[in-house]
This record gives C-alpha cells, structure tokens and sequence, in this order.
C-alpha cells in the first residue's frame, strides 16, 4: 500500500484512546509502514500554543470562543502535520479529531453541529478521517481510568461533573450512527491488549483484508 | 438616546484610525454619552494573548488559521466587552472590526469572504457595527504616516509589501459598496480634525441630527 491512510480515535475521558492510539501505530509501523502518530488539542508547535491558551484559567472563554480556538489549533495541526504526511504516504494515527469537538463543543453547549463543522470547511482544513474508531466503556471502567490519573484541576473538560460525561458520550454515539462508514464502535471495557486485538479486528476488516 | 451604538472605524494601515477612534470617544463623551473605546485585534485579555500568538514569528500560522484565530479573539472581545457595553447602553467605538477580517483575510489570501463570515455567526457573536467609518487617504499621505511609526518588523501585517495594502484598500472599498446603509467612507487626507470633522457631521447624518 503505497496511499496513506488517516485513522482517528474518538471517545471520552478515560477511555483509553491515547493508549489505543500508542497500540494501533506500533502495530502499523510492525507491518512496516510508515505512521504519524498525533494528537488533538495539539500536534503543532502553534496547536500547543493554542491548547495552552485553552487550558489557562486565567481566561473565561465562552462556547465560540473555545470552539473557534480548537478549529485553528485543528488548522495548524491539518496544515503542518497530517496532510503533509499523508502527501508523503504515511499513515496518520490521531488521538481525537474533528468529532471531538462535535461531541464537546455541539453536545456539551449551545452550539449546532453545523456551526462546528463549518470551521472546519475554510481553507485547506476539510479533511476528514478515512476511519474513526469510536471507544466506548462502561461508567465503572471510565471512572476507575479516571481516579488512576493525577488531575492538577488545571484541565477544564476533565473536571466537568458526570451528566456532563454522559452526554457527550451519547453525542458521540449520535455522531458515529450518522456516519456508519466512517464510524466504527469499539467495545472499550477489559484489558488494552483485548481493546487493540478488537481495532486491528475491524481495520482489517475495513480495509479488505477479510474479517 | 438611551440606546447604545456600536461603532467601528476601519481602513488600511496608515489611515488614522486609531487617531479618528479617540477623537470621536472623547466628542461623544463631551455630549455626555457613556462611551467604550475598543479595538481588534484585542480588547480583553482573552484576545490580546490571542493577538500575541497571531504576531509571534515563531508561528507560521496559514490563512485558515490565521482567521479562525482572528474570529476567536473578536468573539471573546465581543462576549466580554462589546455585547455587555451595548447591553448597558453604552456606545462602543471601535478601531477595526470583522470588516479588517474581510479585507484581509479574504482580500489578501485564499479565503472567500463567505468563509469569513461564516465564522461571525457562531453562537453569541453574529453582531454587526450600526455604523462602519471607512477612512481612505492617498498613498503618499499613508507612507508618510508609516513611516513615522516605529516598525520593529514584528508585526506581520504592516510590514507586507505595497501591493498588498492597495488590494486591502481595493478590497475595503468593494465591502464599503456592497453595504452602503452600514459604511460610510471618510476622506482621511489632511489634518486629524479636518478628519474627525467630517467623521462628526457623518455621525450627525446617519443619526438624524441633520446635515
């Protein structure tokens, strides 16, 4: 295969997507191609500018200005890092993407869907995953991921209180059932090993290589 | 008038509109109005540190981004500033506004100044200036005003080459001609209160205290 592909990861807090992501790039890169793996608020020296601003206290923002601020960090990150890979043929493993801030930023305030998804069609930005992996855990698994981390409370998204969990999580599920063919819904509870045997799984199976 | 009014001056580097926003705070104030005096990019913190990424060489910001990050810094000046002043009937003078974003975001780069609105009308934050002063002022007179600036090439925007003001200039006239009941263009030539005088009497027309 000499096309890249461009894989996201999506799910709420604790997960475990960043060590689902960590798990699919070395797997990729074990069958010897090429993988970027990045991550969202971030991925750029600018998109961690701007995630920094996001998470600084000192600043209330409302809803569009932290949406609008996640689609240029989004931008920079698009701009500098994911498309010239893909343009050089790598593989991109992204630990959350677009739909985060569908689910966030839509599901969490008063913003439509389409409002988020129409900053990110200016420009060169609208680029969308080939496969996004949803991860879905149960309340007891999540919140036992949840206690294992250090939180300084400096993380405003982390420290928002349960029905706020819930809701995005049914966002994303809202999300994923509106896309199936991009979609697809990872059981997420039990042992990372487990998780991963389940993603390579379906990407196989996405990609044609037999179920 | 116990309503507010939102104000915005605008015009290419050079023009006066710092000089003209102050005059015209300081006249309204003399009439006893409560008066904002404010400006893009910045007006509260959230933006200014906004403005500080935006100008910081160390980021090769794109156009998209570069105008999402514009589109969050007015948003957060808008919900923190603008809206809450209007809101207390005050009226808001304000040096440069989404119009700057329009002539050079859309006019100087790639993006269709559709997309740019499209960015304006998220959430809270679709809100238009009552009245927009386009300054224009002759190309001599302009150079002479930034010449006497003292330019530490920090600033992206000024320090552009002169065909890039001239088609912002061109740009701003073409947005001043597609919304004539909002602009009113200002011969901003000669000496500040020969400006600010016409400014005033424009004022006084638009609002209806005679010509």
């Amino acid at each position: 295969m000499s096309m890249g592909r461009f894989i996201s990861l999506e799910g709420g807090e604790g997960v475990g997507k960043s060590t689902q992501a960590q798990m699919l790039a070395e797997t990729l890169r074990g069958r010897g191609l090429d993988v970027l793996l990045t991550r969202e608020p971030g991925g750029t020296p600018g998109a961690e500018a701007i995630r920094a601003l996001l998470l600084d206290t000192q600043f209330d923002w409302d809803a569009s200005a932290e949406a609008l601020l996640f689609a240029a960090a989004r931008s920079d990150h698009v701009a500098n890092t994911i498309a010239p890979a893909l343009d050089r043929g790598e593989w991109v493993v992204c630990d959350r993407f677009i739909d985060s801030s569908r689910a966030y930023q839509a599901g969490g305030d008063d913003l439509s869907d389409d409002a988020i998804l129409s900053l990110h069609t200016i420009g060169s930005m609208a680029l969308m995953p080939d496969v996004t992996f949803l991860l879905h855990a149960d309340g007891d698994d999540i919140a036992a991921r949840l206690a294992q981390r250090d939180s300084d409370g400096s993380d405003r998204i982390g420290g928002k209180p349960a029905d706020y969990h819930a809701r995005v999580a049914q966002r994303f599920r809202d999300l994923a059932g509106s896309d199936p063919e991009r979609f697809v819904l990872i059981d997420a509870n039990g042992p990372p090993d487990a998780v991963h045997e389940r993603i390579v799984r379906a990407l196989a199976s996405m990609l044609g290589e037999g179920g």
